[in-house]
């Protein structure tokens, strides 16, 4: 690193926020929420993914990495124990050198695996019915400081959500195998997440270099932006050169889940030719990453090679890169993926970390013509029988999904993986309701996302502005989180989640009550509202303003509303009025205007 | 005019587009649509709203509007005749003088109205079995230049959506009342459109200056900006001075149906004070704007005084601008509205230069917590009872909804709208579906304005980024566009029209094939797509390359997936081995591999 100045990340609290600590009842542990100020009324504590970035009494040094403050907690189950790492070698990195090469972060971390054979994932403890410190966190985390439902009303078909979220609630659904807490023994830095259909629905954030553009400084900055905006967890979808050590900076200043296509790095370790993957440098990459402490994998063992031939008449093929490398091995091989042959002794790793899976679609449909096709619902049952494999060695699973799909054609998708996936959360990428407006598939893919969080979806995978166009950049990366935010959000709100209104309504009180700086501060982007408002009336004045630049003060119904309540209140209260009023019928009769 | 140089507006095609015209069989009429020229395949033809602008053969002066082609049409059915225009008094433009004043159009028009009390409205029309050239126009262009149906499938909601759009169904539609042809008689330069459940689903851009910011160059460039992108309708909902001058420049360069809200005119003329609104200038507004060529009035004519209470205790009060300057007035005289007591008479007006109404929902909710409460739909009730009243007069009518929505509630407006309005075609602004995104509620809003355009609404009225934040300048117009054209789209995929998947389809095998340049061109907006692109890869090669900065070229699934089918075909053909394949079941047999 001495080449190398530090790069500097993004710190520092959102507008009129501050970081705030839950503590634990059964457990040593601290919980971060972030509570907005408001000037008018109380504060609301929110749900908070961004870690210590936003802390403003936190020191950050990316070359020294996030506090391991989960380590005491994996110390005191007394089930792994500290194991001689992998050696890098220079294929990890393809290879590259000198100048070329990302240094390798300055501190090397002996790494974690489950002792004698035992199974030390968060499924394993929930079934022993043991509730683990990550597991009382989530609970905690999900209540946002709440102490009852807010006001709640919805259509959950078949969630079924408390008012509030107890540990003894996030053990049963992680034993039943509902929800998942992606935590490899190796990232002692994870603040947990839950990702499972009766919890708040979660949004993912994939982000990567790839063998065209970007760097291990901009990685890093995307994680820490993509975090600060909501994102519940981070995918490094890196390919190229220095895949392993960009993804060692990651893991270490990384507060949430981090997952992985561990093919991809196996496809560079072999130079990019599909056919020349074996068994072999797939498992020596499951274990590079394992040891490196990555979340949870997407394995896309499901695509076998008899569902191959079912894409010969799709518009889009195969759209996976992991579906269609691996369908390439198979086409070529003449045999079953060894991801689905070995799927077993992948199980086996997975559980000395606990590495959750995420069991890729990778026969998904890539445009509306394919959508809810055979080779798509195919796949899917055989994610279903791999999902019991996986559950019966102990491991976590969630299920992907499409993808591009039209509106009426969504539903469908989550009643047939929660039938043959067995409840298993599942993880879609969108989907996108059309395929017409590249540029604009954040929104395409935002209607569908907010649809299928609706139905059951527990995790939506972000879509950005560039999809199908380029490589998204950090305003991509903001753009995208947000949309899904708001998205996964809407979801809530119609699914009844107990704590989701609370900040529409706080939202809509100060928009009514003309508190313009409670509003922006409320909002997903405070910045962006601000600037928004600015563009018109940008002085510090206007931010009192009974008014804004869309209609004027002459024309603001929520101005006239008020006057509209003052002349009710005079003339003799609207409650009364209402009474008096509702036997009106057609025809109304004005009153005497007595006092007037 | 001598002091202003014409200002210049956005004209030429978009790329690689062009103007074609198709010819009526029944009417010498002349319906234009748009061409896209695809480098691999034949063109696409799609619906084209963006009048003479984007011809490439047509001379563009604002300042003498565009040619007044539809005269010959009215003059033909001899149904109206020239009438001494009202004279335009100071306070129609609200006393602006001098440099304040915004220049009159150059040419004066006399206006036409009924001759004889006679209803000369597209629904007297077609009650009596008349197909009238707006009629066929609209049929002609619902097709898009197709011959047959695309593939469709859907779940339309008892929408009956033809394969192809006859005169003979437009007109039934209208008898019915189940759709619209927005025309008035005194404006000739318009490209009639339709606005019914069983039609393309349309699109609305507000535009309009407001007391605080924007001129008439500005509003008359918003609107050519809002029909190049896709808006089907535009609303000039201009208050402060100069209004009636805006409006008909506005008008006479205005190819799509224009809509207003007559009361912010009023209001204007009144100085502001709701209290001092009177039937009489009211009534004078409605004549003043249906003599420029209104094509649609918002009136609030449900909003009766009993229904005020109602709001009292909501979040938001009432958000509707018109809604509530009415409900001040009726509080403040302790009386129903003058719109109330006299739509009869409005509905004489109307039905003189067959302006259509689309009642308005002043008691809309404006946050989540109001949606869908007694308030909101006490006013909808109202409206079916106005629209049976309007119909009697021969009136074309829509309804307006809501507004802010959770997901949950969404399709209740939609049954509640069809049964207590009768079908008539529905107009609703957004949904939101949570109020917490400012910044972004064209998104946000996008979610349910897809899904309510699905479960049959007519037409949608776009959200803007600067919704609730300011008023929107040209490139927030064209994002709240386009974001409500892809929203639009994605309705009438999941409701199974008959050509919507055509574009989609075209889109996604230009992708697959790695045509970029006519992924592009087909997208909604093509400049934004290739900007985008040309970020990462801006090189003209790249155009051709089969992969892009997002995967790069190892990564890409789409090449792979065309490897796969090469490697399918060189082995026997995917099709045979779809079938060979078929019964592998479980444990698939590898074959001798012959021949390799």
């Amino acid at each position: 690193m001495k080449d190398h100045p530090t790069p500097t990340v993004t710190t520092g609290p959102l507008p009129a926020s501050r970081k705030i600590h839950v503590a634990g009842e059964r457990h040593d542990i601290s919980v971060p929420m972030r509570e907005i100020a408001l000037t008018g009324g109380p504060p609301l504590t929110v749900y908070d993914s961004s870690g210590p970035y936003t802390d403003a009494a936190a020191r950050i040094d990316i070359s020294h990495g996030l506090p391991r403050w989960r380590g005491a907690w994996l110390r005191a189950r007394g089930d792994v124990g500290e194991t001689d790492p992998r050696p890098v070698a220079p294929a990890d990195n393809g290879f590259a050198e000198g100048a070329r090469l990302t240094p390798e972060f300055p501190t090397r971390h002996r790494p974690l695996r489950a002792a004698g054979g035992r199974a030390v994932t968060q499924l394993a403890y929930a079934r022993a019915g043991i509730i683990t410190p990550e597991m009382e966190f989530v609970a905690i985390r999900e209540n946002e400081g709440r102490a009852a439902a807010h006001s709640r009303d919805g259509e959950p078909f078949g969630a079924a959500i408390p008012d509030l979220v107890t540990p003894e609630f996030v053990r049963q659904e992680i034993a039943a195998g509902r929800a998942i807490i992606p935590a490899n023994v190796n990232h002692p830095e994870l603040e947990p997440v839950i990702i499972g259909r009766n919890f708040k629905v979660k949004v993912n954030a994939n982000i990567g270099n790839s063998a065209v553009t970007s760097s291990m400084e901009d990685e890093v900055e995307k994680m820490i932006w993509a975090i600060r905006w909501g994102a519940d967890t981070v995918m490094d979808l890196s390919t190229g050169r220095n895949i392993h050590n960009i993804r060692e900076w990651i893991i270490r200043n990384s507060p949430v889940p981090i997952g992985t296509v561990p093919m991809y790095q196996a496809l560079e370790k072999v130079g990019g030719v599909a056919e020349d993957l074996t068994w072999e440098i797939f498992r020596d990459t499951l274990i590079e990453q394992a040891e490196q402490g990555v979340d949870y994998f997407t394995i896309h063992a499901g695509l076998r090679l008899h569902m191959i031939p079912m894409t010969a008449k799709r518009v889009t093929g195969i759209v996976s890169r992991g579906g269609s490398i691996i369908a390439k091995w198979c086409l070529h091989h003449h045999r079953e993926s060894f991801l689905y042959e070995h799927f077993d002794e992948i199980c086996d790793i997975a559980r000395a970390y606990d590495v959750s899976f995420s069991l890729g679609d990778g026969l998904r449909p890539g445009s509306i013509a394919d959508a809810n096709d055979e080779a798509q619902f195919a796949e899917l049952r055989t994610l279903g029988e791999l999902t019991k494999i996986a559950w019966e060695k102990d491991c976590q699973v969630m299920i992907e999904g499409p993808g591009h799909v039209p509106m009426h054609k969504i539903k469908e998708n989550v009643e047939e993986q929660l039938k043959h996936c067995h409840e298993a959360p599942f993880y879609t990428l969108g989907p996108l309701t059309t395929d017409i407006a590249p540029g604009y598939d954040h929104i395409t893919s935002a209607i569908g996302a907010a649809m299928i969080g609706w139905f059951g979806t527990a995790m939506l995978c972000y879509v950005t502005p560039k999809e199908h166009l380029g490589l998204p950049d950090r305003d991509d990366v903001k753009t995208g989180v947000i949309t899904y935010k708001l998205a996964a959000h809407a979801a809530d709100l119609a699914k009844g989640h107990p704590g989701a209104r609370a900040r529409d309504d706080a939202l809509s009180s100060a928009r009514f009550e003309f508190r313009w700086q409670d509003q922006f501060n409320l909002g997903l982007d405070p910045d962006t509202a601000r600037e928004m408002h600015d563009e018109t009336l940008p002085a510090e004045a206007h931010k009192l303003a009974h008014f804004c630049s869309m209609c004027g003060p002459k024309f603001c119904s929520m101005k006239i509303s008020h006057d509209i309540r003052a002349e009710a209140e005079r003339q003799q209260g609207m409650e009364s009025m209402a009474e008096k009023f509702r036997d009106g019928g057609d025809l109304y009769i004005p009153a005497p205007e007595a006092g007037e």
